[in-house]
């Protein structure tokens, strides 16, 4: 089958096995997207040798348990082991001898097929389109910060950074009826905002110690910069990308105003699906192109591009 | 009167005027303590011109309200506006425009006679001996982490550093009935713990990734990164202590692992006092030695020694 397999930095387009796991399901791959964390370890954020992808929907065509064969269906990235402190307290995104499909001794999912335990995966509903679906696994991560902390719909919040998760952050946050409003840099990121009423706002507007919750989606140093200058105290940063290197920080600031910082990633896939289903998030506004399987290296040009939103690729 | 001058990072002990702020309850002072915080103003830590120090116990003498002459009072040392946001939200000790007693632009208690206002002042229960009282602030300030966060009788809790306020914290932890362990340097201060039973740990036996809750009462680079590798995934690090500079952190792997870091500072005093009167805590312990106020310079000199826990003036 046809996989786009990263090694050494280098990512292309191979013809490999078809994968074969007995105690897994096999999954025939209908979309796929392209997230910033691919784009990451291609640049070598993280030392990864295998088949790319976790964004996926996908169908069953093989399983243990027949009922799952033929189901169209999502798949939680990280493969857990069930039995360490981590599994056995409820905390199984970080079980201690986790794989994580297509980013640690997994192969992932930019691929004809590939395969899942089938206690990762989640039925997509009817009602909910594939191009919809596919975004089941970064808006779960954006409802992570939910599943973290309260946000009372009575809180300033800030989100600064309007990319691909930023945009499905804004969309969960705006739900929750607080006052929020968002830093995005690039007009057609603004423009997807203002068309479902969530207020932008300037680096220059912002108020300095004024927000109860500040959400850093740039990975950037001047992202979190800034919102160390806007969080009030004993307000909260939650920080929903990984940064390059250090960052030096100071913490004094951080004791004397008692700021909460908060690192935040995989989250719920059921709750994700509800609000696909009942149609309160729309993530489909963030295609920019779909491409196929076999122009997947242009689709890697293409969502590598400043600004660029989200990119598919269907088999 | 006598009192305790910094400028420009000296000390000296000299004659001022009386306070006389009509405002605000005028107190003789009894004991006092030297805090860490005091040793690194006179380093220069922050720029303060002024009588030094906050904690204390003294008696009100002149007071707008008759019904507090006479009586024994510690004093919060944030004094506030009450107009502000922070104050109108609940969070005081955060106040805009405080004045902080013997830090920012107050003048503080190494002297005999200070003042405050009336809302800042606690009366001390008659049981409450003067020895106890003059910790009623860093008790509160131990306190504090209770009153951000839960902690579970079932949680594993790491204590880094057993100083002045490590010491106070280590009681108040151990209080919660949760798995307590304490990194303690100095044979003294293992020996204060190991006498209420508290259990200590050395660096070599911290297992790492493994603890719910890290306290990091050191205030050094060394003790962060301590606490860093042995707070779990999802787990908290409460920063009870200042850090000189800027310190280099790894911020992706807060982000990974959804590290809560949580700054904390001045706490309840109401709580610190019920806690003195129905003695479940002795800070009394920590005591060291005590000076009176004619020799506060040897008493700095003495408190600056390394591992030397409370060293108390009397008036």
């Amino acid at each position: 089958m046809q996989a786009l397999w990263l090694e050494e930095n280098q990512i292309s387009l191979r013809n490999v096995p078809q994968p074969n796991k007995p105690n897994e399901a096999l999954i025939k791959i209908r979309r796929m997207g392209i997230c910033s964390t691919d784009l990451e370890l291609v640049k070598g954020y993280y030392p990864y040798t295998g088949i790319l992808g976790h964004e996926f929907v996908g169908e069953v065509v093989d399983a243990s348990e027949s009922g799952w064969v033929g189901q169209r269906v999502v798949g939680e990235i990280n493969a857990v082991c069930g039995s360490c402190e981590a599994c056995l307290h409820g905390r199984p995104t970080h079980c201690e001898n986790r794989t994580v499909l297509g980013i640690v001794n997994r192969d992932g999912i930019f691929a004809e097929y590939a395969t899942l335990p089938l206690e990762n995966l989640h039925r997509v509903p009817d009602s909910v389109s594939d191009e919809a679906a596919v975004f089941t696994e970064p808006l779960a991560a954006a409802l992570e910060i939910q599943q973290q902390i309260q946000i009372k719909p009575t809180d300033r919040v800030l989100l600064i950074g309007a990319g691909r998760l930023g945009q499905l952050i804004a969309q969960t946050l705006a739900l929750t009826g607080c006052s929020l409003h968002v830093v995005a840099r690039h007009p057609h990121q603004q423009a997807l905002l203002s068309a479902r009423g969530i207020r932008l706002i300037t680096e220059a507007e912002i108020q300095p110690r004024r927000w109860d919750i500040v959400v850093e989606a740039t990975g950037s140093p001047d992202g979190f910069n800034l919102a160390r200058r806007a969080v009030r105290p004993r307000g909260t940063m939650v920080l929903k990308s990984t940064y390059k290197g250090e960052m030096n920080v100071n913490f004094s600031s951080i004791v004397v105003d008692e700021i909460t910082l908060l690192g935040s990633r995989c989250g719920p896939f059921d709750a994700a699906l509800r609000l696909l289903e009942n149609r309160a998030v729309d993530p489909t506004v963030l295609i920019t192109e779909q491409y196929k399987l076999g122009e997947i290296l242009k689709a890697f040009d293409h969502a590598a591009q400043a600004g660029v939103l989200k990119v598919l690729i269907e088999t």
